[in-house]
């Protein structure tokens, strides 16, 4: 690169220079942890302002040897719910002036490459989103420790820290809500195989139905689907409905399977939502209070999560030692006309 | 931190003890531009991996002066377009071995920070998705020599380039096809005020009206939103549809939008779509595809929008002088019921 006309750093000297103090008072200015005169650290970031200088994070990084980077794996970003989380979790890790190094895990062919591309930037903690990579990578991290927490997956790592949703409340919730709208037959759809969310929110359903209350309704169907996307709740719906039996309550573990449900229903069954078959989704997708569909579902608090996820991570920052620990955040009822 | 139970780093010198080579040919043999015998790097790469070496990039860019890290400004990642295009672009970053420094500037509290950050990290490169950031921004990093790529947005800034979707070319076909599938009172609704790429698609569809193959149809209202959302169109179509001369053909600069005004049209005013009101949209978003929409869009093609876009930006790497440039992206009709 021609280097001649470019526009210079402003370099910690210069502004030093600038505030007549020392250079190592503008390195501690700069530091949240050092120690420094208020009117120091005051003259420096005056000078600082007035210059444009921007602390230059990778020598700061390479010379305290502590990274401000967290890493955060998330699995695509077309899901509503994680675009959602993953914004909440980018605004938590700013008000900590941590920098969030996102990487896409939905593509297996690029996680691994990704994967070992954070631990080339000495990230300073991880925070899984999704299912998809394998724990191993977990483990690579506390190997180094560096601190790993975990939201909406299960993990038996000691070390790594954990942040669910409370799913056997959702579908608890669900179960009721559905039996009390009349629902007899009733249906579960979500991805078992493929996510731990999935799994303890069938579990919960199952369990809340059997519990007496549910009178004379049974559990017909758990349909296991590949993926909780909306085509994958197009092709469970046309198997629940041209079952002759057909459910006439579905809870789904996601809302965009619940959206792909309804849609069948309704235009490849003729049933109509909720006289004929009553729906729940869970996460409150912006698309879940459209006209279209004013679907009931069981809203997961994306900000409460990140923020138990920041705040464990943090703690752990702190201190890397101790067990892993749970945090469990509440999720709120959203009734709309899909099951009212 | 405690670091008697850490598991150390694996250092350069670890790989080059277990490979019989010198420090220096590690070094090599991990930086993409140096020479070095193909036999020498191979045995490097096998003691690497042996040994679970991670180049430390922290270290390299420090060394070399050079990032491998590319700042990416979106504005949310709550609208599916922008999510599919941030997925495109991370891909085609992993592609070039570039690592992808996200942020978000739809919080304008947060974005000054994140951007500052940005240049604290001395990123090699800047894609900008959004048009939020004032181009001061840009032109800061310019001075630096940091190569600036914009998508979707207009910029008058010697030095940038330009990426574009076909905004002419996709309202015309917009305007053709509500015109032949019989409307006559047209309205285009989009954010004029705060995005290029409403108001170049508001240009064009005016436009294309006013060339004359559009028989008897008029462009009866043009309504500015403030945003591109579903709430938006919510908005929009209430004042359009409360009128007593209302549209029967709605072209919306976004998916969003156009959902909204569907949702409107049908349960607050009775209107079929498309035999009361046709509609169309831009983006093809997943949501365009369900039963329950059926949307007529004009599909961006987000993989086509990153791989123009980091190739300009690689480019620019490489040499930074030079003219702008600007390359335009083809769309796609995508013809479903709400406007056949």
């Amino acid at each position: 690169m021609n280097d001649k006309e470019r526009k210079p750093w402003v370099t910690a000297s210069d502004v030093a220079a600038r505030a007549g103090v020392s250079r190592s008072a503008v390195s501690r200015a700069f530091s949240p942890t050092a120690s420094i005169a208020p009117q120091t650290r005051e003259r420096v970031m005056v000078a600082a302002r007035a210059l444009g200088y921007q602390v230059n994070l990778i020598a700061r990084d390479m010379i305290t040897q502590r990274s401000s980077m967290i890493g955060v794996v998330t699995a695509g970003f077309e899901n509503p719910f994680r675009a959602r989380l993953l914004s909440d979790l980018m605004a938590a890790l700013g008000q900590r002036a941590l920098t969030p190094l996102v990487t896409n895990a939905e593509d297996p062919r690029q996680v691994r490459q990704s994967l070992e591309q954070l631990l080339s930037y000495r990230i300073a903690g991880l925070v899984m989103t999704s299912a998809s990579p394998p724990l191993s990578v977990a483990q690579q991290y506390l190997e180094h420790r560096i601190p790993v927490v975990m939201i909406n997956r299960e993990a038996n790592l000691p070390g790594a820290d954990i942040v669910v949703s409370d799913n056997a409340a959702g579908a608890a919730h669900a179960a009721q809500r559905l039996v009390r709208a009349g629902a007899r037959r009733l249906a579960f759809v979500g991805p078992l195989g493929a996510s731990y969310s999935a799994q303890s929110r069938a579990t919960a359903f199952e369990h809340a139905i059997g519990r007496g209350d549910a009178f004379d309704s049974t559990l017909a169907h758990v349909l296991d689907t590949p993926s909780d996307t909306h085509a994958s709740g197009v092709e469970a719906a046309r198997q629940l409905f041209a079952n002759g039996k057909r459910p006439d309550g579905v809870f789904c573990s996601s809302d965009l399977l619940a959206l792909g449900v309804i849609d069948v229903a309704r235009s490849e069954f003729g049933l109509r939502v909720p006289d004929d078959v009553r729906v729940i989704g869970f996460d409150d997708i912006p698309a879940a209070e459209y006209d279209a569909y004013r679907l009931t579902t069981l809203r997961q608090d994306t900000r409460g999560l990140a923020h138990a996820a920041i705040d464990l991570l943090a703690d752990r920052m702190q201190t890397f030692d101790g067990p892993s620990r749970t945090r469990i955040v509440t999720v709120t009822q959203v009734v709309r006309a899909s099951c009212a």
